[in-house]
């Protein structure tokens, strides 16, 4: 069995934040530990023929209603962004370069908050920039490292990697070769993970 | 806060049968009582546009595997039936006809495991004609109410209610107003029965 779980979750994805308010949580309960990987979920949904759920009426006005019961439960923070639907490229690139810096956890975090609790905008460089001032980065070295060819490259192989796995949504995990979609699927990746699904 | 559980269910989803083989133990760890409501899934993906998921390959292949692991989580049993996709007309019309004979329960769940567990072709006659019979139900008598046009009318007015309030999935519960979409929203629900998510 192993103990790490990959982490694939797009910014964009509101069942990713909820996700990662959780997974280290989680992770650390289970002696299990993440690797992050943020990767393009529109990528995804072009080579599965996969829709985002708001692309259908009825699901998007549930997804809403959802993901505000899954935050009270999880008691974290969500108000649905202005902004919606999120281009997420800067976003997910600036997450690789924090982790590249030594501050991806916190870092995440902040943006993914920022994003889907408190309405800022984070397709653009200002509000990167505000929160990676406010997690102690350099602000300009992260947009910089951001727009370099290494994080570039690493989220195009995290995306090409997802979809060669099968991934069609986000979030997704993987505890080797088991996949699990959804923040739904805590339970049963705990279940997993004590070796009660064999 | 309602203790009664509107629960939309189709014969021909996979996750309904996973579903209805918690639903009743579920309801009644949490004070509430089940009302099981048979529905065209089918009709409602029609009108909301909605597809199932087997219509994304990459989502088909992660859904048997998927559901493999909550039947092992459930300990109920499972084998993917090979007449997939089921029509299910006559399969819900004749757990409506069983209900309405006094023996909805243990018919339903005799049928589901038939279809899900057990390769049984239930848009058959014959195949809904053996399950009649070990329940102990007169095999006949249930066919000809399942072609009768209360019950027909009755599986008609339950989707049309469904699409009307917004499904477009199943299995999906309604507690008052608050709908559920999944059998991986139970334990949500267990926290929403609870008055934990106001």
């Amino acid at each position: 069995m192993s103990n790490t779980i990959e982490f694939f979750w797009d910014p964009a994805s509101t069942y990713s934040y909820l996700a990662a308010t959780q997974i280290e949580a989680f992770a650390k309960e289970h002696g299990a530990t993440v690797v992050w990987k943020p990767f393009l979920l529109g990528k995804a949904f072009e080579a599965t023929g996969n829709k985002m759920p708001a692309a259908i009426p009825a699901k998007g006005k549930y997804l809403f209603k959802d993901a505000t019961l899954w935050a009270r439960l999880y008691k974290v923070p969500f108000a649905f962004p202005k902004n919606f639907p999120l281009n997420s490229v800067l976003a997910s690139r600036s997450c690789i370069a924090a982790a590249h810096a030594g501050q991806g956890l916190p870092f995440t975090l902040a943006l993914l908050k920022a994003y889907w609790a408190e309405g800022q905008d984070v397709s653009q460089p200002d509000a990167v920039a505000a929160v990676a001032t406010s997690v102690g980065l350099d602000a300009e070295a992260l947009l910089a490292a951001a727009g370099s060819q290494p994080v570039k490259d690493e989220l195009r192989t995290n995306t090409e990697d997802a979809i060669a796995r099968g991934v069609f949504g986000a979030p997704t995990f993987f505890i080797g070769k088991q996949m699990f979609w959804g923040n739904d699927r805590l339970p049963l990746m705990a279940a997993f993970l004590k070796g009660e699904l064999a």
